[in-house]
C-alpha cells in the first residue's frame, strides 16, 4: 500500500506546484498528482504576464490579491532558484495598455485616477520610448509593474523545489475518484491504485469541474481555448509588453516574442487551428507593424479555466473543509500562483486569512448576483 | 445533453480506433474519447513489429488469433487508405530471429518444426542476406511472414476513416467513471460532461486496469515501460528486422530503424531514463555492430499494457455483456489490433465468433491456471 | 590526398542526388558534396507536387520534358524501394486546378483542347467528387496524372540507394571553388580538404550562381523564397490536390494537407515570416473553408532557384564539357529531378539526347528571346 | 551593389557576434556574414562553461586571458540584457574537478598551489556540497570561478543587440572568396552577390581553415567533434558542475544538465553517432549515479575548431594587417568570445594590446616549439 500523505493535490500545473511547494517548506508531508506531465496544460500555454493592472480594472478584493501575488515573484525569483537552479525569467520592464480610438484612449485615462502608479502616454511618448510600436494608436496606459515571467520555468523551479523539500510528485496518474474512507481519510484512485491522505487539495484547472460535480457543488468549469505563436527579429525591438484588447505582444528573456491570445469558449481541443492562428495575426499585426516581418517560430494552444464569474475558486468544500479547491484561474493563473499558493497553505495550516479574499474567491459566493460581463 | 450513441469506446489508441472503424463500417454509431490525444500512448511508442512468429512461441489460439490478425494487414493497407488517404507504411520483408548461442541455434531450429514457413539459416546464410548483422551469431530463424507497419499512420488511418464514416472522436476526454443508468444505457462521465452510449468498450491499454476495479472484475493491468531509439544511416542496410532476446532492429520504410525495447516493470514515466537508452545501446550493438556509426535521431518510450498472463482481455464482461474489454495487449497491440476489432465488432453485431478465441481471451479465463512465464 | 572521382556533382538535394544515383548504377564512381545536409534546402521545404500539367501551360520541350520525369516516379518507386528499403510516398490521385471567376474558366477551358487526358469539371461534378472544396469555384481543370511524392523521402531513398551502389557523400563540405588542375583534372576545394574528379555537375540549387560566375558565364540564379504550412484534420477529406493561382493544398499519404506557397523574390532567408504565412492562410483558405479547422502542425520555408527565364539548365559548360549544370529548377525540382539525373547520366556517358532538351535548357540558350513572364 | 563597410566579418557564431557588438558600439559600420543561421554551428552545441581554471592548467598568457575573459561575462550580463532583452544565464556557482584515483588526487592538489582561489576538498567535504556526487571519489579541486552561460542566448544577445546598434546581419551567405580589391577594398563573395569592406575577420571556426590556404597561410584547422546530451530529474540535484577528464554535468539555470562531450577527431558530421553517446553515458554515469535515472531530453553534436597547439588564432594576417583572424578556439569558444571581441576591437582601431597576448594568439606563432599534448 502506498504511503499516507497530509495533503494530496490533484494537478501538478503551476497551481497545485506553488501550493505543493508552499506546504513543503513547512514540512508537510505532500503528494501531487498529475494526469500527464507536470504543466504541460495551461501552464505551458501562458505567456507568463504578470497582468495585474491590465487584466483587472476594479480596485477590488481580486485586485488587491492580484498585486500581491504579483509583488511575491520578487521573492520567489531568489527563492526558487536556491533551492532548484532554476531561473522563472522575471523581466520587469513594464507594459503599454494602448487606445487605438478615441473612446479607447478616456477609458484608460480613467483608470489614472485610480491607481497611483498608472501613468497616461501620448501617441508621441509611446513612440518615443517603444519606437516600433504603430503610429496610429492614440496613447498608452503605461504599468510599470505589470511584468512578466516563463510559466515553465516556475512550475518547474516549484516543482523540483517542492521535491527537494519532501513533496512526491507522481506523473502519468488520473485522479478517477476522491472518496472520504473516513474522518481525515480520503482516497484518491487512479489506474496507478490509490492514494490516501489527510486533505485534498484540486488544483487542476479546466479539469475540476469533474469534481465539483462529484463532491455534491454546482459550479462548473468551462474551458476558453487560447491559441498563442511565438516570433523572433534581430531587428525589432520592444522593451515593454504591448497589450491591447485581450492580445498582447511581450518581449521574453530569452528572444522571443510571445503573441497570444485568442478567445475560443467551450473547444476541449488543445491545438491552433489554421484559424484562430489566422485571427490571431490580424489582430496584433496592427499595433506593431514590424511584427510582420519577424520569423514565425511556434504556434500551440492552451485551455484557461474559466468559472461562472471568471474568478477563481481557492477555498474549502462548504461542508467538509478537508477539501480544499483551488482552480478557475481563468486569464489569471501565471500571476495567481504566488498567492494562491500562500492562501491554501493558510487553509491547512488555519492561519488567519484576509476575510476580503476569502469571501471574494469562496466556492460558495453568491454566483448569481456576481453578474460581470466576462471579457 | 450530448447525443446518444449505440456504442462508447474509452481509449483512441490504436485498439479503439480498430473497433471504431469496424463498427462505423457497419452503421454503428459509435463514439470515441481519449484521455490526451488519439494513438500519443503506447501506440505511437511502439515500432510496429508485426511478430506473430518471432513473439508467440506456442502454435495455440493466441498463435491463429496473431496469424489472422498479420494477414488482415494486407486487406487493411488498400481498405484504409481509399478511406483515409493515409498509408499504413506495410512492409513485408520477414525477420531473422538471430542466436548467439549453441543453445538457443537449438531452441530456434526446433520451432521450425511445428511452423510450416520457418526456415533455420546458417551463419553463411544470414551473412548473404543481412551482411550487415554480426558474424558472431550462430544462424537465424528466418521468419517470413513477420514484416511491420508505421503504427502512427495505422492509427490515424483507423481514426480518420471511421470519422469519415461517421464516428465522433472526442480528445482531451478523460473518462472519470462509467454507470449504468438504464438497461442499454451507460453514462461515461468526463470533465467536458457525459455522454450517453448502449455499449461500453474499454480499450484504453495500461489505463484500463481502474476500470476492471470499478466494474467490480478482480483482473489488473501492470505497465511494462518501453524504451525505444532511432538512428538513420546511408551506409547501413538491412532488408529484414533483426530480433534477439525481446529486442530488435527494424528497417521501416522511412529509412529509419527503429529499435527496441527495453522491459522495465511498474514504472508508469513515460520519458526514457538515460540508463534505460545505455542498456538498450548496450543489447542491440553486438547483433549489428555497424549502428554504432549510425546517427541517432531520436528517443522514447510507451506503457505497454501487460495482464496477469500476458494475454489481452477481449470479451464481455461477466454480468453484463453491454460492457466489453479489448485491452491488455502487452508487446503486441499492433499485431493484434486489425483481429481485435473485427472480434469486438462481432461480439456487438452477435455473429458467431470462434470459442477458442472467445476462451483465450475472456476475462473471466482461469488465470490462475495460466502459470506461463511472462516474457 | 583524398581518393579521385569520375565525376564529382556539387550538391546533395533532389538533383544532385538523382544523378548520383543514375551514374553510381551505371559503375561510374561518383562523390557528392553538400554543403550542409543533403536534401535540407529546397529539396526538403517542396510540397512535392508532380505538377507536369498544373504548373506548365504550353506543350513545349519543356512540357514533355516534365511529363517523362513525371512517369519516371512510377518505376523509380519500386526502384527505389529495392535499393534502399525506403518509400518515396507516390499518391497518384490527380489535381484540381481550380477557377473562381468566368475569366479563369475560360483559361482552363482552353487548356483542356491541348491535352487530351485533361478535363472541364463544372463546379457540380467538383463538389461531387471533393465536397469540401468551396462552392463559389466556376468550375475545375481536371488534370489525372498530377500527382505527387515524399520530397524529403525521394530525396532520401535516391541517397542511400546511390551510397549502397557505392557513390560517396560528404555533409558540411561546402565548395569553396571549382577549379581545372589538368585536362581532365578538376579540383573541388571544401574546409574539409580538396577533393579531384574528372567532371563536375553544379546542382545547388539557388547556391549556384556563384558558380556561373567563377566559371566565366553571365547566367543568374535568383531565389524566390516560398513559405509552406501543414494541417491535420480527421474530418476534412481531400482526394486531390487543389491548385489556384501558384497556391495548392496537397493531401499528402501521411495525412497532413501541406499548403504553399508564396512567392517572396530576392529574399535569401529559410525561414517563414509572420506576413507571409498570414499571407498563405488568406490566399487558400477560400478555396476548402473547412480548412481552418483544421489543426495547424509546422510552417516552414525554401529558397526556389530561378534562372532568367524559369527554366533550368541542364547541360554542359560553353567551352568545357566536362563542367555540367543541373539547376535552375524553380518550382518544378521535384518534377523534373528524375529526368534530370538521367539527362546528365547521359552527357556523361555520351549518350544520344533529344535535340529538343539539350536546346531548351541548354546554359547558352538566347536567354534575350525567351521573354516569357515567369510566373 | 551593395553597402559598403568598415569591417566585414566571416562567421556569425558567437565569435563573430562578439566582434560585431564591440564594433558597433564603437560606432565602426560592420557586416556578418554567415554560412547558414547565426550560432547553429558550434556555438549552439557547447555547454557553455566558463571554465578558465577547469581547461587550462598553466599559469600562462592563455590563462589570463581566459580569466579577464570571464569576468567580461559578469559586465556583459547586464549590459546585453539593456540592449536586447535577452538574459544570457549566467550561472556562477563553481565547478569541482573531481579525482578518481590517488594519482589525479595528487596532480589536483599541485593546482591549489599555483592558483589562490582554488581548494581541495575531500570526498567528505564534497559529498556534503553535492550528496549526488559518486562516493567512490577521491576528492575534488573546487574552482569557485568556474560557471556557465547560455551560449545560445549569449549569442543571440550579442547578435540582437549588434543589429539595434547598427551592425548588417545576414544569413545564408557562407563566403566563397576573399579577394584585394584595392588597398582598403576587400570583396566577399558569396552566392548572394559581393560584398565590400575594408577590413575583414575570418571568424567561421573549423570552416576558416579554407580561408588561411586561400590567403597563403598554412595554419590548419581541424574539427573535433563533441557529442553532447541533456537529462532532466526533479530529484536530482547539483549545484556546481561535475568535470572529469574532459567531461562534464553542468546544472544549467533552465532545470537541465547538459552532458559533454566526446572528442572525435576529423569526423565534420554535425550529428551525434549512438556509439558516441554510449560512450559518453559509460563516462559521466559512475560520477553521479542517479543521473541514470534521469529523463534524457535530447542529444546533439558540434565541431570544435582545433589549431595546429590547440590555441586560438587572434591576431592580424602577416602580410596584411586589415585581414585579421578570430578563430581556433577549440574548447574554449563560449569562455574566450567576449575578450576575443574586445582584443580584435582594439586591433581594428589600433588601440593597445597586451604584448603576451598579441604573440600567445599570433597567426605566425611558432608552432613548431609548441609541442604540447593538445587533449
Amino acid at each position: 500500500m502506498s504511503k499516507h500523505y497530509d495533503v494530496g493535490i490533484v494537478g501538478g500545473g503551476i497551481i497545485g506546484q506553488s501550493i505543493a511547494y508552499q506546504l513543503a517548506k513547512e514540512g508537510i508531508s505532500v503528494l501531487v498528482l498529475d494526469r500527464h506531465k507536470g504543466g504541460s496544460g495551461a501552464t505551458s500555454a501562458a505567456a507568463g504576464m504578470l497582468g495585474a493592472n491590465s487584466e483587472l480594472e476594479q480596485n477590488d478584493a481580486f485586485f488587491q490579491f492580484a498585486k500581491e501575488s504579483q509583488r511575491q515573484y520578487h521573492l520567489l525569483q531568489d527563492e526558487l532558484s536556491n533551492f532548484s537552479q532554476i531561473h522563472i525569467q522575471l523581466v520587469d520592464k513594464g507594459m503599454y495598455k494602448v487606445a487605438l480610438s478615441q473612446e479607447e484612449a478616456i477609458a484608460l485615462k480613467n483608470a489614472v485616477q485610480h491607481h497611483e502608479t498608472l501613468e497616461w502616454h501620448t501617441r508621441e511618448t509611446v513612440l518615443n520610448h517603444e519606437p516600433s510600436v504603430s503610429s496610429e494608436i492614440e496613447g498608452a496606459l503605461h504599468i510599470p509593474e505589470d511584468g512578466h515571467v516563463s510559466p515553465k520555468h516556475v512550475c518547474e523551479a516549484f516543482t523540483k523545489s517542492a521535491s527537494l523539500l519532501g513533496a512526491t510528485f507522481i506523473e502519468n496518474a488520473p485522479v478517477q475518484s476522491i472518496k472520504k474512507a473516513s474522518v481525515n481519510d480520503y482516497i484518491l484512485s487512479t489506474p496507478q491504485g490509490d492514494f490516501t491522505c489527510n486533505k485534498v487539495v484540486i488544483a487542476n484547472g479546466v479539469w475540476s469541474g469533474y469534481f465539483f460535480k462529484q463532491l455534491g457543488l454546482p459550479n462548473r468549469m468551462k474551458p476558453v481555448k487560447g491559441e498563442c505563436l511565438a516570433v523572433k527579429s534581430n531587428t525589432l525591438h520592444l522593451e515593454k509588453t504591448i497589450f491591447y484588447d485581450h492580445c498582447y505582444i511581450v518581449p521574453k528573456g530569452d528572444g522571443r516574442f510571445v503573441v497570444g491570445a485568442t478567445m475560443v469558449e467551450d473547444d476541449w481541443s488543445t491545438t491552433p487551428s489554421l484559424g484562430g492562428i489566422h485571427a490571431l495575426i490580424e489582430k496584433v499585426s496592427p499595433l506593431v507593424p514590424g511584427i510582420s516581418s519577424a520569423q514565425l517560430i511556434s504556434t500551440w494552444a492552451g485551455l484557461r479555466p474559466q468559472s461562472e464569474d471568471g474568478k477563481p475558486y481557492i477555498g474549502v468544500h462548504p461542508e467538509d473543509d478537508n477539501i480544499l479547491f483551488a482552480t478557475g484561474h481563468y486569464r489569471n493563473g501565471i500571476l495567481l500562483a504566488p498567492k494562491t499558493g500562500t492562501m491554501i497553505r493558510d487553509f491547512i495550516l488555519k492561519k488567519k486569512i484576509d476575510e476580503n479574499y476569502v469571501r471574494a474567491f469562496s466556492v460558495t459566493r453568491n454566483l448569481a448576483q456576481s453578474n460581470e460581463v466576462i471579457v
